[in-house]
């Protein structure tokens, strides 16, 4: 499945690729000088038009990220990948842009702007910058609250008619207008920062945001008299959660959270997750363990080590048979623990930092 | 049909007012000391908690009137009648509020934002002002620039689904998101005074704009959270054409333009338009007219004349046989041309108002 040297697909993956024309991201690996660890393990797996931003990093161009959040329950580590991103184009001439989804959040879970707020600072924000993200720089604004973004959704609504984002988002006649409004919203996100400046704008996202992508190119497309570039995307994998299916917020067994305190039983939770052992000791010892079917190996690809060496060192002991799953997953949970103990640091001071910034918008 | 002293209805009229619940204006009208003559003469016919009003006015109490104009072509008689209304609950402490429906223009008629302002400008404020309403306390806006408006319809866009916009206006799959949209941004121009100051607001329309009446009522019903007033509303009927069917801006027969400039085809116009008259100047002798099916005589009742005892001698002139057509129509011509003349003088002093108005916007 994934590793550190050798960029393979998944059969869904490669299919939702042809049919919506997501392209490979190994094939513009190449192109980056210093790709980060997610692009060269594919975990970064598809693209539209990243050869735009690419193109802007080699010619040390300006460009743009958005980075949508729709605060919602605590954090897990497959919400961290994104932040992981926005850290690495920081190191670029870029300008980050992160909408809180606050309007969004209201239409589609009834939650209110006072709470997704507090959440976001909270949680989502104090956690951003703790794990290491500049917020100076950075456009982090409020939907409700941002005119320009508003405005420019006002007129885009005309460019899209009921049809189409029933189509795609499955809108049915108990929709609330709100909601069915609410992709076009997002869509302004995404092409705001081009009013003020032309440049490429990068969206980087979970495959199931595509339709969002596309929905944006088409609107960008039909917007001649805005001339718009039509974002880039980048498409990552999902983190398998602990137990082998979804990471989820809402089920705890699956997700290890980045609140969560070192405890007996959050090690109790890693000494138990999916891994890619054989049934005794004794066959794992003969046929050597299976790191792509791996929930623990996944989180080293993913989160815990960033040398490839000493990934691709994990990789030939387990492959050989010399590291058992016992001995790994202590040596998971006590990197996890680490990463915890020092996140949880950070989040101390950035706790107020956090609460400043959404206070001022 | 419609005679100064007696209010009585249409079928058609009377109908929509049954099955909607709206009351018959002649209910209300005598608890009002100094009814306008649209009332007294019952073209305004029916209303919605007018009550509310009457109140306030008794009590010298402020209230709202909120009547929104979408500038699309020429302004006719029949647009002035909304005029006269705002210009007589100028005489009360009364605030009143003139969105100018810029962005349902736009989504609706896919009218560029510069030609809606410029249209309101030359035609529509211009001619508000010379008619005699008085804009200085008045807050007319542009919608696409009144962000207060436009936040409280992103909020209550949540409380309203699809069917029920289908249901009302009978949008469909080719609707445009903008244009479904658009009939909750009315709801909050006529809401957004209560945001400020909790206050009865009246909306004085057409019948046909019942169902915008409505569904604001339902949205303020269900809006606990803002303790809305629902609002009032009164209805009046609309004016002929002077051909019988509908006065048009589309179809020039049909209509005198308020920039109509007295000509030989205006007096044409007028001339020969539909009448109560007789097949014969004889029969008309010995029968008398119609004036209950005149075009000639509902603008004197509409427009012409304000005087109930100078009405009232014309109907009975009519209906004895002694004024004929041919000479009524001169009269009418007449009074026309002396409004016209007195209200083309008065728009070359409120141009350069009117323009000032909407560049401050």
């Amino acid at each position: 499945m994934i590793t550190p040297w050798d960029v393979s697909e998944d059969v869904d993956y490669k299919k939702t690729m042809e049919k919506f024309g997501i392209r490979p991201f190994k094939d513009v690996l190449h192109k980056i000088e210093d790709p980060h660890y997610l692009m060269r393990r594919g975990v970064i797996f598809g693209h539209r038009d990243f050869e735009n931003i690419i193109k802007s990093i080699n010619e040390k161009k300006k460009f743009a990220v958005v980075s949508g959040m729709m605060p919602s329950g605590k954090m897990h580590f497959g919400h961290k990948m994104i932040v992981d991103q926005l850290i690495y184009y920081q190191r670029y001439n870029v300008k980050i842009y992160i909408p809180i989804a606050d309007l969004e959040a209201y239409w589609a879970r009834g939650m209110d702007f006072e709470k997704t707020k507090k959440l976001a600072i909270e949680e989502y924000i104090t956690n951003y910058i703790a794990l290491g993200l500049n917020l100076e720089d950075t456009d982090i604004y409020l939907q409700s609250k941002k005119d320009v973004v508003k405005d420019l959704s006002l007129k885009l609504a005309k460019r899209v008619n009921f049809s189409e984002m029933k189509g795609i988002y499955g809108f049915s006649g108990d929709t609330n207008i709100g909601h069915i409004f609410a992709p076009i919203l997002q869509v302004a996100d995404i092409l705001h920062p081009q009013l003020e400046e032309k440049l490429p704008v990068l969206v980087p996202v979970g495959i199931d945001q595509d339709p969002h992508i596309r929905l944006t190119r088409d609107i960008a497309g039909r917007s001649k008299d805005f001339n718009f570039i039509p974002p880039s995307s980048t498409y990552h994998r999902f983190i398998t959660g602990l137990l082998g299916g979804k990471m989820s917020s809402s089920k705890g067994d699956t997700a290890i959270f980045l609140s969560d305190k070192p405890s007996k039983s959050l090690k109790k939770k890693v000494m138990s997750c999916k891994t890619g052992g054989r049934e005794t000791l004794e066959e794992q010892r003969k046929l050597g363990g299976i790191p792509e079917e791996c929930v623990v190996y996944e989180f080293y690809v993913y989160h815990l080590i960033g040398d490839d060496k000493e990934l691709k060192e994990i990789y030939n002991k387990c492959k050989s048979g010399e590291l058992m799953c016992g001995a790994c997953k202590k040596h998971c949970y006590e990197k996890i623990v680490e990463f915890l103990n020092d996140l949880s640091e950070k989040r101390e001071s950035a706790r107020e930092y956090a609460k400043e910034i959404v206070n001022n918008m």
